[in-house]
């Protein structure tokens, strides 16, 4: 490491932001890296199966290749570490959906050593393994996916429960052995989406290590796109008083520069004819405007500082920032095998 | 390390086999402990798709999985120093055929994340990339071989040309920028068998820094089920004489257990609706008996006497035995991008 690299590391805070899906870009890995966005958890797969999703991991691969002075793929902490002192960013892969293991078993594994880390065991459906977040009843965690969970513990697969229903949430914690994480949500008390999660299953995913990552996206902020950042900062705050400071972290879910099309396929993939609108309206069908404090990356700038506002000491606020996500990607990507 | 472990490492010769494709079990994984074959580089695909290939990797996860005593995934060349210390085999994954690609040269950086090591460009017909020794035209190394080569040079993906025809393999020796290896052939002038080499191939791979592992399948060999292992280990040193001792080692095509259906299967895959014998006839259409002398992989210990016998020193052996594949692989299976 040269000295101007130590320098450059040291001015930039050290971000993990658990949940991106952006139109992917020089412009936007640039952002990241000037930030200090040191990882980014990128969703790769919405309803893709397994041969659908290795076309998304060949069009990574290639971006890896086209823009290696920005982004680097993370496997683990230390690829994260490394990224930040070189000042890239480390691209994390994960599925918001078990679609791309379709119904075999065998897949997990497969995945993770393609550098697969975080999974999603349903999006807003039911799944093979567990229920969505838009479903009138949720059973819980089916017999397969008590199967996928242990397999995913043992490889080293990240449960991710973003998008799932209550029950099979509380099911997931309590039938993984390694922590999961919710990582992209807000607390339901704050503002009552289908998408935010109660204060039940925070505190249970708090208690058992888990993580949540705080998102940003307009659907989950109280008063929308019309959040304040005082507001959103005021909620970390409360969050951190029921379930402490050692599991939470971000988890955006920016979508940068992505048409409308997007969101449409992200709600209705192909499992309807009719129209899904998700957490929008038919008035009101398109991504929804980011609050005007955090319309890209340099908004965590903005967040940082209102965090201190808020009381939160600087060593709290980088625990925030990345270092929480970090010990637990620590006690997460490793296989138990190895 | 105990000094149980050591000891047993000292007296165990340390053999590295780049061909085996073997109907496996525990049997065999002990039989390959107790010689000291620290490596094997195992067939896992003749004719499958990509989709297909995935489930031959799923059941050698499940093998891993099950027989964790005896063997590991071997992905470099530490790997397989570590299995020989504590007393196991590395299981080097290689295709025979390039069909796991299919038409797209992305699968190729996908197959060497996902622990492939070794591809032949093609396997005795004409393939996407390359002729077979068994076509009767052998216009050389395709377009988009060309591309392919670059791409297995740039992931670390070694090219195999055992099954390749005369042309496409001197122009893969050209094209590549690194060593390319014929993992399991002979001489063709000590047995004129179309998969054996002609001297002016053997002389350019061994001038490019590639390897040759010798074949026990008696099909490759003078007299074939009745060659003699002294007939084998002088044309192992009259091979010496001709190209040195760096660029040989061994690779037996051991097929420990197979029924001959599995013999039809490597010769006709889907590709033809009559019946191809390959090196065999109507007559005699299943699999040779090995030669007494390596029947198993105890024969090594036949041949490491046999070669010391016919005047290979010590060091010598050593190195025919396992350390040039070692140093073959040290230059081949990293990534350059890396």
């Amino acid at each position: 490491m040269n000295v101007q690299a130590d320098k450059k590391t040291n001015e930039r805070p050290f971000i993990v932001d658990a949940l991106q899906y952006n139109n992917w870009s020089e412009e936007i890995f640039k952002q990241m890296n000037n930030v200090g966005v040191a990882a980014v958890h990128a969703t790769i797969c919405y309803h893709e199966d397994f041969r659908q999703t290795i076309d998304n991991i060949i069009e990574w691969n290639s971006l890896f290749s086209k823009f290696n002075k920005f982004i680097i793929h993370g496997r683990t902490p230390e690829d994260i570490r490394k990224a930040h002192i070189a000042g890239k960013t480390a691209i994390i892969f994960g599925f918001q959906n078990c679609s791309p293991i379709e119904n075999d078993i065998g897949l997990v594994e497969v995945c993770h050593n393609l550098g697969i880390r975080f999974m999603q065991l349903s999006y807003n459906n039911q799944s093979l393994l567990a229920t969505g977040c838009y479903e009138s009843n949720d059973p819980g965690i089916t017999r397969m996916g008590k199967e996928v969970i242990q397999e995913m513990n043992r490889v080293g697969l990240v449960v991710d429960m973003s998008h799932s229903a209550s029950n099979s949430t509380l099911d997931a914690i309590e039938i993984s052995e390694r922590p999961i994480a919710i990582t992209h949500a807000n607390p339901y008390s704050w503002h009552p989406a289908k998408r935010n999660k109660s204060d039940s299953v925070l505190k249970s995913l708090a208690e058992s290590g888990g993580m949540l990552g705080f998102s940003l996206y307009p659907h989950h902020l109280n008063q929308k796109s019309n959040c304040s950042i005082n507001d959103f900062c005021t909620m970390v705050a409360r969050t951190v008083e029921m379930i402490g400071v050692d599991s939470i972290g971000f988890g955006s879910d920016l979508c940068q520069n992505q048409p409308d099309s997007v969101v449409s396929w992200m709600r209705n993939g192909k499992w309807t004819k009719s129209e899904d609108f998700g957490e929008g309206s038919a008035a009101d069908s398109g991504f929804p405007p980011q609050p005007v404090w955090f319309s890209d990356n340099t908004g965590f700038n903005n967040i940082l500082l209102e965090l201190k506002k808020v009381g939160f000491s600087k060593q709290e606020i980088k625990l925030i920032a990345g270092e929480n996500w970090m010990k637990f990607f620590e006690k997460s990507f490793a296989s138990l095998d190895k």
